[in-house]
Order: structure tokens, then sequence, then C-alpha cells
């Protein structure tokens, strides 16, 4: 009897039917084809990347402490790292209450694990990041979107859907996919009703540090700490390429979040979470982020200019973030996004039809449109097709 | 109203009752005292680390393409790196086959998620790796443990729980814990078993290149890849700081993996695994593995000797394992491993009680002695003061 002669049953796991490969990084495939201009990818530029300041790091590491930064290490993460993390944070925070992740998307799986059961209710912005829509898809939730609109969450809207849900998730600032920021006073009442209903939120706050003008409201968690779980990311401050990340939340779940981190990948790498507290000493942030702050700027100064001058006079709409990396953009009626993609993509460029941030109820007319990994030059050029594309599109 | 006034509701999913802290993590941070000897951890002996190739790896890849390696990467992993590691296999591999994992422990983080459904059946072997037990039961599989010998799995035992199980996990190689290497004639038996019961195998080979005198017998997978997944690791053979391992999976499943591991961190880092596949070029491993065989057999001898030196006259038993980093014993009737561990770490030496291991049925007599970390000197202290522990057990 020959082994191919028996197929081995595999037998998937029923929340496996619900996995599917991300649509973005689909389309980020395509646009790797060359003379694409994509505003698709959420990439940070490279540019802003410290190659220096980490090849310093990496020699410095090795040299003086080589053997322990490449061995095993504890899964809460690098304490001198946990230490930084704690202090960057706008309230009281102690590094024992600092996981660090491989990378914020990890901290998505660990609450996943730990808060959804099968048909678990959770709650989401309208739209909202995929990536968490992919995290917590595994877990077989129901997810259900509440309404949101440029300050931010409904607040009526999310009190009507709080009950029995087991958390919110939301990202207050230079939100992906919309590039929205929450009020003050939409923040303010959030967290209110969240507390009045007992709902816990989950607050993803990779964008924060990269304002245009002026900094953020206060984070959601610095108002309430023991209701929230917080998740940064140093990947649009340093670089996404190190995968770290970290979480803060509050004692009733830490230690399951901590559980579950173990049986997940024992630990984030020792030697990335050294070499990111090297380059974090004497203040570097405080230097560096400025300057990635004055690049972002620029180039949503540059997207904007081009949208007005190219679109214009067509039924197109789109907002001014006030930082991070995206903007949102909305077709005239009757068009759809996911339709004009391929028409784009032919005249050498690429977005991400909006209609993949949807938990539910998703407007085909919506597309994201990232400012930051393109140059100026590539962003006017980038936009006129784009203009020409909805142009046609708008003719047949 | 005061936000401490309002309670969050924090609701735990099920499986987070399941989750518990790793008891040899918890050893580990005893046995961190200065002064104890460690036969606890399974830490590679951080001598073997190639710290002046990783120095110039690092300023290598920053040199030449450093904006590249800090950036967002392909969920699959770095192309030179998946074709690095489907060349170093026995068995005809393409790259395309390769999924780069945050360490192996994240292989078996995806294998769980894209396998097991809450009630499934599971195999394996007894004892096993707890790490694979941690990994799985945030899934609520019901875990069955297989019969299991010095030769490997009972094949007539793995026959009778093979069907509906969704798959069998075993560790061929010197294993973890018992370092125990599975024969050439159970190899044989147990894939035949298993392809002609339908039953899919999860292969884990982390110290399968750690032969002291003869390479073990082939994978499982070699002999019938569509049937099974491999799960490889960097973390023996260069360091486990860098947290990259790897899957080998049919196409009836890599699709799955691959998603989950979209969701689980994006991609593993960038930037470690260009620095790998940096060390790895000009057969680097071919030179330094050897060193890694010499350095471990020196160390497993000087442990049996000490053994038979300090616990011959006992009716203590253990193993003498061809490769990898652990040894098994066994106490004399009546005595407890987890009993003994309190007085053994009182005379300045700690182990893992062998319970850990068990998915059921656990043999309270049983414990894991890692070879490797400790020093041929700290050896024959340590298994002096355990000898002592012992000695003192038997007369209480």
């Amino acid at each position: 009897m020959k082994m191919n002669d028996l197929k081995p049953t595999w037998t998937l796991a029923r929340r496996a039917e619900r996995m599917n490969p991300s649509v973005i990084r689909e389309i980020l495939k395509v646009t790797e084809r060359p003379g694409i201009i994509s505003f698709a990818g959420g990439l940070p530029s490279p540019k802003t990347f410290p190659v220096t300041e980490f090849e310093q790091a990496c020699a410095e590491v090795l040299r003086t402490d080589g053997q322990a930064a490449l061995q095993y290490a504890a899964s809460e993460g690098y304490a001198p790292l946990r230490e930084a993390v704690a202090a960057m944070l706008p309230w009281n925070v102690d590094a024992s209450q600092v996981l660090i992740t491989t990378g914020s998307q990890q901290g998505l799986d660990l609450v996943a694990k730990v808060l959804i059961d099968a048909d678990s209710r959770i709650l989401v912005e309208t739209p909202t990041y995929l990536g968490a829509l992919q995290a917590f898809t595994p877990m077989e939730p129901q997810v259900v979107g509440v309404a949101s609109d440029a300050e931010g969450v409904d607040v009526d809207d999310l009190a009507r859907k709080a009950d029995g849900a087991r958390f919110f998730y939301v990202l207050p600032n230079f939100q992906n996919p919309t590039g929205r920021t929450m009020s003050e006073a939409r923040r303010a009442a959030l967290v209110q009703s969240a507390a009045e209903h007992g709902l816990p939120i989950v607050e993803d706050n990779p964008y924060g540090d990269l304002w245009f003008d002026a900094p953020p409201p206060a984070p959601l968690t610095a108002r309430n700490p023991e209701g929230m779980i917080y998740l940064g990311s140093f990947s649009k401050v340093l670089a996404p390429g190190l995968r770290l990340g970290y979480i803060v939340a509050p004692a009733a779940i830490a230690p399951k979040l901590l559980q579950a981190k173990q049986a997940a990948d024992l630990h984030s790498p020792t030697f990335n979470q050294r070499m990111v507290a090297e380059v974090l000493k004497n203040g570097f942030l405080g230097r560096h982020v400025p300057k990635i702050r004055a690049l972002y700027k620029s180039q949503r100064d540059a997207m904007l200019a081009a949208l007005t001058r190219e679109l214009g006079d067509l039924d197109v709409s789109w907002n001014a973030p006030d930082g991070g990396m995206f903007l949102w953009a909305r077709l005239p009626e009757g068009l759809s996004a996911i339709d004009l993609l391929p028409k784009a993509v032919e005249r050498g460029v690429a977005f991400v039809p909006g209609a993949a941030f949807y938990a539910e109820h998703a407007d085909p007319r919506t597309l994201r449109l990232s400012f930051v990994t393109a140059t100026v030059e590539q962003i006017d050029t980038g936009v006129a097709a784009l203009g020409q594309a909805i142009r046609e599109a708008i003719r047949q």
C-alpha cells in the first residue's frame, strides 16, 4: 500500500472557514508591480526609519550583553523597555502593567483569545481597522458596528448596543481607515456611557503621536484605566519591521493576557526589545517624532491640494485628517470603489476600497488613501490618475 | 458619578479559564535566585550563540538594505530565508511551502487555531511538550495521551485512538521532556498506521540537528508530506532570542495557516529574518552545529557520570539521550518530584517535575533534567545536591 493511496483527513476548525486572506495584503501584491503608485498600504515612510540609530543600538546590545540579548526571556517583556513604555504614557502606569507584544496586531489576537467566546457580541466603529476584524474573527464573535461620524463614535448608538457586549474596540486618534480623530466631548461621553453600562473598552492607539498641528485629546484609558485595555505600537514612531507593540491592561485581565502571550510565542524577540530600549534612551523619540510629523503633514497637504485640483469639480468628498497616515474619500452616487480599483490600477494608481473595513453594511462608495508611502511627486501623479479613472467611471 | 463607582464588567472567554501560567516559567523565576544551579529551563547554552556573526549580519543588513529590513513585509516570510529552510530539509520542499513563524511556539498556536474546535479530540505522546499543551488548550480540545515507551509512541494504542482525532502531535527526536528518540521501526509503523486511519500528524523537530554520535532517522514528514505539518526552529541551532521558526504544511491547509499568521502578528520580524538569512549564507550551520553537538554531548556525559556517582546506589532510573537537551529520570516508589523540588531548591538545585508534561495520568515520580544550561562543574555540584535531597526524601 502506497502512502499516496491514503488521503489524510484534514478537518479544519470551524473558525478557519471564517478566516480570509487580507484584502489589503492581496492588493499590496498587485501594487508591487513596478510603476504603480500606491495609496493602498499602511506602510510608514521608510525615510523616517532611524537606520543609523538602529545600527549603533545593534552593535551596542550585542557587544555589551550579546548572550542575554539572544537568549529566551520573560514573557512580560524586557524590563527597561516596559519602564520606557510606562514613562511615555500620559497617565499613571506602572511598568508591571505593561506587556510587550509582537506588534500591536498580537495585542488584538491576545484580547480576542481572552475575551471572545463563540457568538460573543463585540462592538466596533463604523468603519474599523481591518486587522482587528481579522484578529477577532477566528474566535467567532458576532461583530456589531456602532454608528460613527466625523467626530467619532455615536455614543447613543453605542449605549443601545452596549449591554451584554464583551467590549467596544475603538481607535480614537487618526483612525485607520478614516483618519478621523474623536473629539474631546465625544471621548468624555463615550467613557461615561461605557462605564455606566459596564462595557469594557479596547483602545488602539498606533497613530496618536503622529499629530500635525496639535496633540489629540487624552487617551480614553487615561480617564478610566480599570475599564480599558490600551494597545500601543513602535511601528509608526520607529519601524514596523521589528514587530514591537505593547498592552496596558487592568489587573482583572492582565494575568490572562500574559498566559495567552506565553502560549502564543513565549515572548517577543529579546534582541529587538533590547535594541528599541537602547534607541529610546536619552529622549530619542522627542527629537525623532517631530520629523515624522512634519513629513507626513507635508504629504497630507500635497494630497489635499491634489484632490482639490483633480477632483474638485466632481461629487467626490474627502476629509482633512489632523494626523496619522490615512484619508477617507467617498465617490459619487452609483460608483463602487471595488469596481474602480482595477481601472485605477490600469492607470497606475492603487487604493483600498472602503468596503473591507466594515463589520456590516459596507458603504461601497468609500475608499482609503494613504498619503505617507508615496512621495509628493507621486501623490500629484497618482491623484491625477485617480481623477481620470473616476471620470471614466462616471461616464460609463 | 465617579468612574471608580462604576465597575467594568470583564467577562473572560471560557478558554481563559483553561489557561494557566507555565509551570516551567514559574520555576524559572525561582531559579533566577543567585547560586541556584538550574537543570530546569530549556535554555540553550548561551556559549553557542554566534554573537560575532550576528554583529556582522546586523551591520550588513542595515547598511545594504536598512529601510526594507525595517519595513512591513509579507506574512509568508522573507523569500531568501524560506529558500534556505527548504534547502535545509531532507525531503523535497519548495520555498513556497515554508511559512516563517515567530518561534516554533507560534507554529503550535497557528495549528491549534486552524485545526482545533472546542471538544475536538487531539492526540499527544505520553509525556509531551508542555508548550504544545499550552498552545492547544486555549482552543478547548480534548487532549488524549497515547502510550509511549523508550522507542517512542505505542502505535497500537495510537491506532485504537486515531479515528476522529484531528491530529497526533509528536516530537520524534530527543523529545522534550524525555530526551527519547523514536526508532526507525516505530517511525515506519507510525506513518503507516496514521495513513491508514487518515490521521494527520503534526511533527515538531526543534532538536533534530543536535545529535551526538549519529543523526536520527529521517523525519516522519519526509515519508508522507501530504499527511503532516512539520515545525522547525532556529532557536536551538542559532539563538532563541530572535524568535524564528517555520512551518512546512501541505496545500490542503497551508493557506489557512497563512491567514491565521496574518491575523496573529502580520508577519515575523523582517529584520530578524534578514539577519538569520545573512548568517546562514555560505553553509554556516554546517560549521556551527557540530560545535553545539560536541558541547552538549560533553555535558550529557558529565550528567550521566554524576548521576551514576551520586544516585547509582538508589532506586532512581534515568535514560541516556542520543541528542538534544534533556534527560528523563524517575524517583523511587513513593516519592513525588513535586514534593522534592522545594527541598532540592533549598540545597541549591532545580529541575522540572515531570507531572507538568502529561496530558492525563501524570507519573508523579518523573522529572526532567536539562544538561545544557549548567557548566560541567555545576552539573557535578547540582547532581550531588539533588542526590542529597533525594536521600533525605527517602529517609522521611
